[in-house]
């Protein structure tokens, strides 16, 4: 989601509590600033945070960090209230993630209606693109996963193959997901509802690693 | 693949020393058959039997059973000559698979251009449906895999979701098989080389179960 630039949206993103600055120097650290050791999940492209704050609800044992590149973006999450205590907010790119997280510090990342950056000469930058893979493959635990939900057919199928091709295996897939057997457990995010209640179909998948799973 | 019924295509395939016949026999047995305790890996619906010879002759060290339905078709297998000696063949339903192979008996399935059914009706039938990812399951060693490739999309994305919701995971996901980084060892069917030659692109996965991985 993109919206117009907002006049002091990065002023006041990095004056929120909720915001961690200088997200580097938590590199391998991250439990410190949540005071337990709950396992972490992160969102990626988090928009204005529904999800990942339903979540954090529902989840009271794990630790939630939602990843957002742009502070206007951000900043409507911030507008929403104070989330929960198990829940911060970055606003970083996504090509840092390495430069954030250690190796293992994560449990589990979700992908959300990601960009689905239709040129093929902008392929690389689909959160899902084999690169992006490796990535995830650093900085989560070995049991970690990659949860990808979108409404692009194509960058579904893309991203099932760039998951192949990076060695992780798809599970949970499903080619309508709020008519699944997997609906009752789905949070939806605002994107979601709106496009899903005009009778589109939602793509769904969890990818792991298997010679993770092998050691 | 189905073909008019021979004359005595039954007589002919009951009395070829490369089918056995009274498969149940053998159940957990199956080693004595090849005299060795090479892993076993089974083909089911084989059609004239080129992918399956292949594969057999190019690995020496690993035992392959071809299963055809039709004694018809299989006939067209044994009339292409003598197959390497660590390829035999059965004339037996799929439906059968349990009580011809025993527990963990098995390393591996090849599924290639399996009838689609098209018919809503008639999904339990295929060989990608939920019921025979279970069957498959129990005949299947833990770290065993099911190949499974396919010229039909709709098939394709339907297998994909009934593995998942046996509890498999897909890996080697490839919507362009003859195009993709796997292409150098994939072993075209009859079917296959004369689809693909249309410039149709073949459609490939291989589930694995993650629970038998972590076990």
């Amino acid at each position: 989601m993109r919206l117009r630039n907002i006049p002091r949206a990065k002023e006041r993103v990095a004056q929120d509590a909720a915001v961690i600055q200088d997200a580097i120097q938590w590199r391998g650290q991250w439990h410190t600033v949540f005071g337990n050791d709950h396992p972490i999940f992160i969102e990626i492209g988090m928009g204005k945070g529904r999800f990942l704050t339903e979540l954090a609800q529902r989840e009271p044992d794990q630790s939630f960090i939602g990843i957002e590149k742009y502070a206007s973006v951000l900043l409507r999450a911030l507008e929403k209230g104070t989330p929960p205590p198990n829940l911060r907010f970055l606003c970083i790119y996504a090509e840092s993630l390495c430069e954030v997280f250690a190796h293992n510090e994560l449990s589990g990342i979700y992908l959300n209606f990601s960009d689905p950056w239709p040129k093929d000469r902008h392929a690389k930058r689909r959160l899902t693109a084999q690169g992006f893979f490796d990535r995830y493959a650093q900085v989560l635990s070995p049991d970690g996963f990659v949860a990808f939900k979108t409404d692009n057919r194509a960058l579904f199928d893309f991203s099932l193959e760039q998951a192949a091709l990076a060695g992780w295996q798809a599970g949970d897939i499903t080619y309508d997901l709020h008519n699944s057997a997997y609906a009752a457990d789905n949070i939806q995010t605002e994107y979601e509802e709106r496009f899903s209640s005009q009778g589109n179909p939602i793509y769904r998948m969890v990818a792991r690693r298997p010679d993770a799973l092998h050691a």
